[in-house]
């Protein structure tokens, strides 16, 4: 049973999610280790905030600590990438789920290069080599168009991790295959090292819970920025389908089991960060460095859970 | 944005969304041709009905037309499966998206036989087969259960088309085959016969628009039964998890499509059948026969198409 | 270097093979386990036998031993399908290696139900649905065909070991999916159950290694009656392309492998048995029952290895 | 039936094919076409020349004229990593067919990066790898060691087409895919740049079918030196095992049809040449631009099969 409509104070049940969960902090799961600057985070942090589409906010425990957003970027890369190429960016990445572990390049092979979805890599690589073409128009830069995005969203100034951003770039050859794989089919425009600096860069971008669940905020307010609601991000329609990707290909493979389990759409990083959508009512965002074996995060996983049982609010 | 809490009177809307497509009938897409029964449909009819959580109920066009609800009947199965085997099912079918057409074996032979979802054909099949040991332990039958099932959901008695049931069993190859390859790696317990000839005949199942929109209307009241409602179809997290399935895995390879435009959770079938829940507020029956490439009916997705554009209904 | 030309006397190598790897019996390997007929094989039993092209005759250990030869049946099934069926053969199974483990049904699905060749399950099953049809016309039976051909060939009556074909039928719920598989694309043309009679039938044949080497004789004498010198079993051209099928998928997913350290064209069975050919001199047949991991002959193979580096011969 | 011990003059045999096959030049098939240099090659053009174990050779047509010998440098390079690395090699490398086209990416996903035979360019880009890193520790150049090799073979200097070579880089965008995804595996030592560098150079080498034929030759003499009969290119085993590996996997995805239907090991390349092996007798190299949708040469497979209908020689 939902409750929509009726007014709930939020703090103190996410001081609850956090005092329940503490105590499992550094017994599960492993953060990733793929480049030092994420393995030598220190697993034992949890932070969860969240804003209203009416403009408040709440967090608790660890939610003003900054950390690599990572895969949670392509949210953002989506959502400009939507403003500014409309439907034509549909011609070089689908909306389908992938039913494959989230780097698999088996099926970008048999769909000759086009991505199932812009949530895997090489989805994001295809969308981020769109804002690369948009911002050469435009005589800018797309790194530049991201921070500036996420200003604007979070009202306050975003950077980008240049160790992390350096890290990626050194050890991402599984990345370089993709985006040279796509570049010989044809679905990839630019030069593939430009393309990768934009990507490299937008998974360094460094932000709290408090930080993400602003910026997308707009997801759960048809698509009206968050801070200044005369302005849209997005258009209904869009946000809507925004929110049907997350939810069926936010979660790398475990997607199906998220909705499942939790029935909202939410995207995921393996910096341990997760945001999560209801609609019309608000955006959530959780935190704990430590994955599960799908590549999400074990007790932001376990928070959305104690959250949609104590509120009742999902979906469906 | 959503409209939740404003009531709407929904005859006005079905009867346009009819007038409306009714000039296209006839004019695109493909009856199934597998089986006679199914090939000799009357592609210009369409039907749309509804049922509220309130117990309201509305139709136009051919919603009284009895048709095959084929894969649709993957719904029922599975809600009794789960009223009897509990959490147990889930050791023998898995919750995410196939990424692959409906009845790929692929996957299965990567997942050891364990199909990815209880919507593709070898997720429904295992289903049959958990529903076949009930009822052999009851010393009753399964497709004795699954008819009663759908009398008690719709009031009225539904049955088997056998004809149409016994076309499934003679041109079945690919089922046959899907049965015994999961029965190769252990994952059906009884007999494959017995298995397939209640599949073939739940497939087989003959209903009107009005019937499924009211059969399934549990799915928008948290599980209470669509007419009695002091009974309780399933429990309000299994039915959140039944609309999650439906909108990740529903709807066959085009389930991140139809997320992306609809936003509704939805099960199809390729008698031309689709059923979709907005959780809260109603369920809804379309029918058309002419199915799309992905295997949905075309019309069918149209109607629903219209149907949220002009309720603004949405999950998202 | 190759020593053609000159004549040897064999029999005092197979003797030394045998001698050199008795100790070895019992050490390695798994004897075939789906069918207790299988498991119960000793695994201590190691048997080899030759014939040249000349007509003379070799053996040492078990080679008087009979033994269930399983896929080395795909040989002369096959032999019998070109006889009768010609060219047209090769529009329902192809003569390219797997690359993938012997049952898989991934290819066979990305090729619409057209086996890759005719050593894999699959083709084997589609070679005995040719068989079924050519039988059919004559009035026959396809087994009757079966067994008309081997005793011919090894100049003494062959019989089926009905207890072993029961198993074979009582748990091959793969070989029932590869059937029913193969007829969905519609390329097999009998009832299923009457080709996978046939097929578990040929698996179930009981021969032992001096009748293999003289059965399969006509591959090392341009497909000259191994018995009758005057009668061609195959043409010369016919006879080629076996033993180059033999070289290049006879072995399951190790065909590269054994060309690569033996250098003969090689059918192996999971029985134990291995039949090889050496063109324009001799066949062989080794057998021991246990198996390495890619369900061929540990100690026949080791057997191979030592007999090509005895004698010098290989094709290479 | 094979003709061995006879001698022949094969002069007439080379004249006839040639004068058979040339009036189907330019009637079918295509040149390859993904850089301009190969492009612009006029495709009626036929050459034929061998080198016999005895050191005779013959020629007729373009036998004279250089082609990008492209993929049969794959042929040198593993033989010069079986020199130089021994069977460590098969550590990076394995040895069965891939049963998919050439450069797929799914059964290097599936093999964690490793390969399936050097043949595909993923291997050959293993095997150049290999030779960068011997290079590096004897301090020189892989580049120099691949000319060197050539240059003894031919008994004449051999050089690359830096045109090619540039081509391939500019537009190699797979096979910078292959080579990142192996090295994401770790099964790449080296610089991908370098690794690429050393491929490239090696499918641009310019030579023709009397080059070939004699730089090949060791592989019909149990590997002693094309022209130097008393050093060995490779040892006796090691030269019957690149034999092996031309015949299970040296055409590409035809490699079972051309075992078939000639008989001998092959290896080809895109820019029309052909090398083929009668262990014992002699080395072929034929050359026609236009390919076959398989990649080989179109009228070289058809010049092979007349010469093997006319000598009777094959390996089976």
């Amino acid at each position: 049973m939902r409750t929509m409509g009726v007014q709930m104070n939020f703090q103190p049940v996410l001081d609850e999610i956090v005092a329940t969960l503490r105590p499992q902090l550094g017994q599960g799961g492993t953060v990733a280790s793929y480049i030092p600057a994420l393995a030598s985070v220190d697993p034992r942090q949890l932070g969860i905030a969240l804003r209203t589409c009416d403009g408040e906010e709440a967090g608790a425990g660890d939610f003003e600590a900054p950390f690599s957003i990572q895969s949670i970027s392509k949210l953002f890369t989506l959502t400009l990438a939507m403003q500014r190429v409309g439907d034509a960016l549909w011609e070089r990445i689908g909306r389908e789920p992938s039913g494959n572990p989230f780097n698999s390049l088996v099926q970008l092979e048999n769909e000759h290069g086009k991505p199932r979805n812009p949530f895997i890599n090489a989805g994001a690589i295809a969308v981020a080599d769109r804002l690369v073409s948009q911002a050469l128009q435009a005589g800018g830069s797309a790194k530049a168009d991201i921070l500036a995005l996420m200003a604007s969203l979070c009202d306050e100034p975003i950077a980008f991790d240049s160790e992390v951003a350096q890290s990626e770039a050194a050890s991402g050859f599984r990345n370089v295959a993709l985006a040279n794989f796509m570049k010989s089919f044809g679905k990839i425009d630019n030069d593939v090292g430009a393309v990768l600096d934009t990507y490299f860069h937008q998974c360094a971008l460094r932000m709290s819970c408090r930080q993400l669940a602003r910026a997308a905020a707009f997801l759960c307010r048809d698509g009206a920025h968050p801070i200044d609601g005369h302005a849209d991000v997005t258009g209904e329609r869009q946000t809507r389908r925004i929110n049907a990707l997350m939810l069926t290909c936010g979660t790398y493979d475990a997607a199906g089991d998220v909705a499942f389990s939790i029935g909202l759409p939410c995207k995921s990083g393996v910096g341990g960060g997760i945001v999560a959508v209801v609609p019309d009512r608000l955006t959530l965002c959780v935190w704990s460095p430590a994955l599960d074996t799908s590549g999400n995060s074990l007790l932001g996983m376990k928070a959305l859970e104690l959250f949609v049982a104590r509120t009742g609010l999902s979906v469906f």
